[in-house]
């Protein structure tokens, strides 16, 4: 297997100001080619520490991407560092001066003296195009090693790695690829859970499909990696037998990015030309935002309702003073009647009203922060559920949001299956 | 000098499925108290790697920061991979157990096997509380290396840098630091401009205060820092410079952490004892959501208005037929009326109204896509502006709530500024 490092250089980096997405775009684009990074180094622009790295990484790797430090400043240094490793002169390169000189004249700069340090690069190096921006990159072998110079600047790179450094890569690779990924994305069990799910109920799990995770609030991705050609053709069997196990905690696949429940509740409410309100209370506004945030949501969403005060409750939504009086704002019978009164208001076909105890302030012993009841569906269909969901005030306004809509979900999908949250966070 | 490494570990890391945003986090918190980081390694779950990274960085440095690999699954492996660094045994340690039991216990989660691994711990660790998650961090000293072992989970992580690692760390540098760091929240100017204005305006800015940015959306945080004894008495002057150029486009000092729109302006809101509503369109909850996320919002909040459709306008906040048939939803007249409608229903004392075209369908060439009219004020002085925000459906979002929370803050602290925005953003 070939073994991949990265070397990031910049003081950026290294002080925080700003974050490394380069990175991720490199790996992504091997990632496609079945190639893995093993290793990522990362250095301010320190001429000894760049020396010793690239030093150390070239006698470890087959290949060695170099990212940052081409650029026109005293502080871009890699040129000269590989030069120093490589025991090479830093010279004019005539490719990299006419480059640059074509790059000046579209552009109707002068060529300036800083410009004119991105053309020094080590004797005997490969220049390597940069369709954009005014430095090349470059390549060199040092040490076995294949080393490529990137710029920082992630569009170059980005067309660098799409249009030579991945294209050249892939012609140096031995065979093809068995490699491939499967995303999905869960909703309602935990990493540990379904890890603990798959190696109670599945034990005979092959090893050449890798199962990973990716936590991200609210929706869990799950990942199917193959690594063999015998794994690429099981890889479907093998996904029935977890989705045995978790159903419609399946959200679905991932086929380009992640979907947001928005997203997901769009869809499935256009296919079948319904229209979605909210009378929220506790997440004051998350619900409708979470919609509102996709385009095309005109077209399954027409109005909905913040009512925080009780009186609200009762001027906005026609919530009866009785019924507050009696059973309280956080109760079955105050989300039913927002419910039924949101409906009203707007004559959409579903609703979710939610009514709860957001905290940190506000909770009592009968109804303690975290409490939260949810009434959701339709008006003849109407189903509600009381939770208990502790931790912050972020976390309970993202996850109520999160559960409501996936009720939603489930209810625009006729799933019959109860999901694990309503089971375990009910409250008695 | 300290020096500091930083190991990363994670295969959502070294696969580009996620961005590493935390050795941001770690390098900025640091930076604060004067510490840079040299070096910062990333490897993949693989447990050889793991141990010989830290092997080699814990002999060169003096503070080993570990980031990530303390789940409860296979693939988190950084608690062993340490005590087979330190020749130490793996066991239960009493302080994690305890933590896990409490933990799983207020959420009303069953304590289960793949949790459990969390507790073993090198023997002899000391463990650093995690005020969030159900995983603990943990000490160790190796090669006269102090190293910490810190959860991948942001939040988790920031909480325990903020009340754990940091002033550990600051505690044991050698003397007193002149480094000081002063940061304030400035919106409606960007990095550039602000940079550019200092440099033209204030040409004799001292060296040894340095000015710096983080840019956040949609509040930038701009950071003083003095360097030396002189330096820190004279800061305030030099700050005091800076207000002279920008005036109210400083939102305030950071003093704790930064604040969003919505703490600052419910901050305001009560001290006058006031209570404002919303009517919106094109931002779809994010207004009601930005003051509802902040504890404490019932008491200058009581309820709010989504109004996606025209009809909707019209049955929810009063807008007439004959305002949106003549001059349209995107229209000063329009948010007059939303404004005024809302205000009506809720008795409350101020009110925005917003209604544009996100995109990134919907435009016209009188109205393209990023035209938002905006109504802010009491019903007694009630203003209106329309601006072009251009850009993308989140960007388009995110931006004029923060704008229109701004132009309340500004309202509700008398200022007589013309802010920046209005003069570049205004439609003509």
């Amino acid at each position: 297997m070939l073994n991949v490092q990265l070397l990031l250089t910049g003081n950026e980096l290294m002080s925080g100001d700003i974050v490394d997405s380069n990175s991720a775009m490199i790996a992504q684009n091997l990632a496609e080619i079945g190639v893995a990074i093993k290793r990522k180094v990362t250095v301010s622009d320190e001429f000894s520490d760049l020396v010793s790295e690239i030093e150390l990484m070239s006698q470890q790797a087959d290949l060695l991407i170099i990212n940052g430090g081409l650029g026109p400043t005293v502080d871009d240094l890699t040129a000269v560092a590989l030069a120093e490793v490589a025991k090479l002169e830093i010279v004019q390169h005539p490719e990299a001066l006419a480059h640059l000189t074509d790059w000046c004249e579209k552009r109707n700069f002068k060529l300036n003296e800083p410009n004119l340090k991105q053309t020094m690069l080590p004797n005997g190096c490969e220049v390597v195009p940069n369709a954009i921006g005014s430095a090349v990159g470059f390549k060199l072998n040092i040490n076995q090693c294949d080393v490529y110079c990137t710029p920082g600047v992630p569009v170059e790179l980005k067309l660098m790695l799409a249009e030579q450094i991945i294209p050249s890569v892939e012609s140096q690779l031995p065979t093809v690829s068995h490699h491939h990924v499967s995303r999905y994305q869960v909703f309602g069990i935990g990493e540990s859970s379904l890890q603990k799910l798959v190696d109670e109920q599945l034990p005979d799990w092959p090893e050449d499909i890798e199962l990973g995770f990716r936590a991200s609030m609210p929706i869990l991705e799950l990942k199917l990696t193959s690594k063999t050609a015998l794994a690429k053709l099981n890889k479907a069997k093998w996904l029935d037998k977890i989705r045995a196990l978790i159903g419609d905690h399946i959200v679905g696949e991932i086929t380009d990015k992640p979907k947001s429940f928005g997203e997901h509740i769009q869809h499935l409410l256009r296919a079948q030309n319904k229209k979605i309100t909210f009378a929220e209370s506790c997440t004051g506004g998350m619900l409708a935002s979470a919609m509102t945030r996709i385009s095309g949501a005109s077209e399954v969403f027409d109005a909905s309702f913040v009512t925080y005060s009780n009186l609200m409750k009762q001027n906005i939504v026609n919530v009866s003073p009785q019924t507050l009086e009696k059973y309280g704002a956080v109760s079955k019978e105050t989300v039913i009647e927002m419910a039924m009164g949101a409906l009203d208001r707007t004559q959409a076909n579903l609703v979710v009203s939610v009514s709860g105890v957001a905290g940190p302030t506000g909770g009592s012993d009968e109804k303690p922060v975290g409490t939260v009841w949810i009434a959701w569906g339709e008006k003849e269909n109407l189903n509600t559920t009381c939770l208990y969901i502790p931790g912050n005030r972020y976390y309970f306004q993202h996850y109520v949001t999160a559960i409501s809509l996936d009720l939603v979900r489930r209810m625009l999908i006729n799933s019959n299956e109860i999901p694990k949250y309503l089971i375990e966070r009910q409250k008695a």
